[in-house]
């Protein structure tokens, strides 16, 4: 079959043609019909200080992806060829403390396939049964193929109450850009979006927010409190990963509020606990993948309420991967498809 | 100033001239623009059991309203003559430990304005300056008007997670009717409205309802497990206060669902408690009044969201008390505005 | 090997020479060092309604266990030969969204060794390796054998907040006694054991109660009232099952509290749900089994600081079956081990 | 009357004579029978750089006391002469979202008693009527002098569950030493107590720690993390307000696990987000002050299972302020009582 592989250690990638694989026991072989790419897939492809510490090449990479089972192993329980799935690629060890309370998004033995095993940038993908989500027919192959970052931002957007709360969203790349979906369909109450990027605030616009501003200086927070009123934001959501936006989001937070963690910062931050936290009484979250499987099925039952399509702004074939790159790389995309 | 008195323990009520109250030190005096009629008003009107037990004669009733402010007492703090405001017409005591823990709409000291003191079926009405509520300029008289009982539906839809779960709203008054908007709003799931009267399920399709049912039979539960998809409803909603209301609620949660209660029934209910609650691991929470004032504050920035209108059946002239009452037992009013 | 079967559909039991089992792929063999006895077990043995709707006939009964692991089957992961264990005997699905959402404890197609498949009363049982609980050196055999009465006590009491709370614990069999022991050690305030079996109290007393009362009369919630102080009891609990422990609970839990129901009710009780649940703003929890394996993470880290020995009353022989239902149905038992 | 004051903008104290306060309408006048110093009185004594930010000399300052009502407002409604009483001393505003919600600990315009308002180092002290703390008899003198940072250390422990949960507290001056108590007394599982003094250390194995550690370097972490076994901490307990020991909680805790920070850094702290606390998932809170006045409802029915009276070290008379102060500086005492 055809896979876009990371060869060697070294940046770039290859679209190579390699044995499909073959599902064990407990596994279901996916025929891929569309795939996404994340933020994770350029650190790989430019071979970043992160993606050297932690991918061992050859890899087929990829983790966002929906696609037809074509194959189940002897041991699976549910499905059969042809059923329609997505995918959670997280797979947790099923036996550590977290896995056995509920926790498996933050199981330490965790494997990311696309990233620590071959993922589905590819013709074909074996995935565990238990990892794999069936869709029902109403949801189209564009959505099932986003359900993973989508889950990111259902699961960091309701890790508390936005219903009637006033949000901050810090960061409007794709994940930042559904969270404003989410929160909006959620019923918050004024969404504010802080974004540097100007296509990417009248994308904001577009998913719901309410007001739009370019960054989180000293003015706009002043207005922001103006707006809230005279309170601060309820939640502050940080999908940025700067030390600017995490200080923001904290700023921003009123006293009591949710301060939840998504982006990644590369290094550490300072963070003046004292008149930001503590006196504050805030409660920051640090929130990772998906919660599995609660995020699912309330993701599930959320989709008839979103509008993500101006959200995916590329379709391409895979072995377009390359302009597919520069294109996010450029900031020019949000979401883009391929199909394999 | 003109006032509806329930002047004797009898059937009835009557217009009447009394003196305007002069507002007590933290009081502060309010000109009521619209009042509303609730369910508890047509109790006393018809000087039912309950009635009885409660009212002490004569008594202005009515707590459901909006107004401008007239005249402040010496001690109040905030509110000023002209300030538009609706009440929370709950009076905690302030001293238990409810009131002193953030639970004062369990108070078991609360007096109730329009139940056990006077209330806003009158040209004016005194409220303590803590249960007034300021009304920013977006609220028209009509919502401002109706925040009483629109704030024991967000009180109830919101005392757990809807957004992307689905929800059973059983019994379509107007509350029900507002829990199915604030269910909507708030990103439930597929909605369910149960209630056997044909023009009220009509009104719950127009507030959001994805389905709706006469009444709950073993047919109905049957369709509603299928489209769950198998599992039962992750929230039932009470309204009906009918003992096969709560038997629903509790046959069409999941396990580990929740069911919340806000309709009262008037007398014992038999509950199978072994399959329907226990083993099922469900949490029934029961529902009164409004959380004071987070409710207040959800409810403020969720009105935006909220298309109410078709609620607001009647509008009539104070005087038309009998023919207001008369609409409301014949079930053809949902909420009635009365002009003082 | 010995085992103890119920043979025909009718009362008694039967010790019996039947086949070892053989453990499948997941399975690990368990080789029994002390069971115990359960309600459940008198209910099959004396062939009662509940038991003659559930149970199929012939089976091995008993699910209170520990022993050491025999033999591991094929795909086991973690268990070897000689490991001291305990077991979870609710084997839930793994499939549907209880069990995938961290519910399994309410998963609707759970299936209980000792109910519908063979149990423990033997020297040998199969369980899943999954639902097998490794033992530290520091449990001792007697408390090993009692891990799921225990849990189903730690679940009950853990639900919601007890320290610095004032608890009422309604029927002290060996569940109640044993949440008395859990509500103490976790620091809960005033705890009030209401029984009326005077053995019982005693062993209430012992155990940590700080009061002891008969039943729930209307003298003894007055007094309740007073010494709480003027409130209520923040907490709730209930190992009854009867219409006059629940309605007990009802009523003297204080407005805001908690009421969690693990005694299972024979049939419809009664609940005045308007002054006791609605008014009251109360939250009534079904409790079922254990959280897998929340509570037996927590019940861990607990056991060092309970003194249960007083509750373990006999240690006899298997084949002493007879005797020992007979000391448990005179009410002159609270745990009965048993070796087999 | 006597009072302990800070005569101007320099380091150093004063006992002067200074008129008696009069009780204002909701005040009632509390004549001190022992008060306790606060670390925030050294920071006021030694006229520090956050004191120099604050405090407006001339003050009477102190917050931790207990004492008698003399003298009542005219608009009090619970207390009377003679009754025993200690202080909650941050007043919070009443009007904003925070104190109208239940989180008045987090009222963005409070006022201190004994910081922004004169204090209780002094024979009498007028406090708000609701701000004071009725005793119940069996609360001696010397507990009822220290509730002010025993809530505190409630407030932070019981942020979220510790039975049978694993926990870690860093920096054992009096209020980490107390939350080793209180969470011991709610049935915590193991207790780990990090505090490079020796002495300290000593006080916390008085206190209940099961485990000492001078400090968190990367072995005694690695210690921890095989005693726990294998995971971390379940909560982590941070009172030293060290850039040390917040990144030590957070590393001590385990994925999934709290980190409660009360201890209050002087300056930014850089902070590893990404590893520490995102892909952890773990959740951070500030606590400020104590929950009003659900920390004093809980803590007045833990306070018969603590034992704090190794922690009172000294007590002198009110005029050995500089002798008191010179003890805390050496950490040659825990908490020292004043008596005025």
């Amino acid at each position: 079959m055809h896979a876009l592989v990371k060869p060697t250690a070294a940046p770039g990638a290859e679209l190579r043609e390699v044995a499909r694989p073959r599902p064990r026991a407990r596994e279901a072989l996916v025929r891929v019909e569309l795939a996404s790419i994340c933020g994770t897939d350029l650190h790989i492809y430019h071979w970043d200080e992160w993606a050297r510490s932690r991918i061992l090449p050859p890899l087929i990479f990829g983790h966002e992806f929906c696609g037809r089972v074509e194959e189940v192993g002897a041991e699976t329980n549910f499905l059969k060829s042809g059923d329609r799935v997505s995918g959670e690629m997280h797979v947790a060890c099923g036996q550590c403390m977290q896995c056995r309370t509920g926790d498996a998004h933050v199981c330490p033995s965790v494997r990311i396939l696309g990233v620590d095993a071959p993922g589905c940038f590819a013709e074909y993908v074996a995935v565990p049964e238990s990892n794999l989500w069936q869709l029902s027919d109403s949801v189209t192959p564009e959505y099932a193929a986003i359900l993973d970052p989508l889950g990111n931002a259902v699961h960091t957007v309701m890790a508390g109450e936005v219903t009637g709360r006033s949000v901050a969203v810090i960061g409007c790349g794709p994940i930042g850009l559904m969270a404003i979906a989410v929160a909006r369909a959620a019923g918050a109450g004024s969404i504010f979006a802080l974004e540097p990027h100007a296509g990417r605030r009248e994308m904001a616009r577009t998913m719901g927010a309410d007001y739009l501003m370019p960054a989180s200086d000293e003015e706009i927070e002043h207005r922001i409190q103006e707006l809230t009123p005279g309170r601060g934001v309820d939640v502050a959501l940080e999908f940025s990963g700067s030390a600017a936006g995490v200080q923001a989001a904290l700023r921003l937070a009123r006293p009591g509020g949710r301060v939840s963690l998504l982006g990644l910062p590369r290094k550490p931050i300072e963070i003046d606990l004292s008149p930001l936290v503590i006196f504050k009484g805030l409660t920051i979250q640090g929130i990772n993948g998906r919660r599995m499987y609660d995020t699912w099925y309330q993701m599930e039952q959320l989709l008839g309420r979103l509008n993500l399509n101006p959200l995916i702004t590329h379709r391409l074939p895979l072995s377009d991967f390359a302009q597919a790159m520069q294109l996010l790389e450029n900031g020019e995309a949000a979401k883009i498809l391929l199909r394999p």
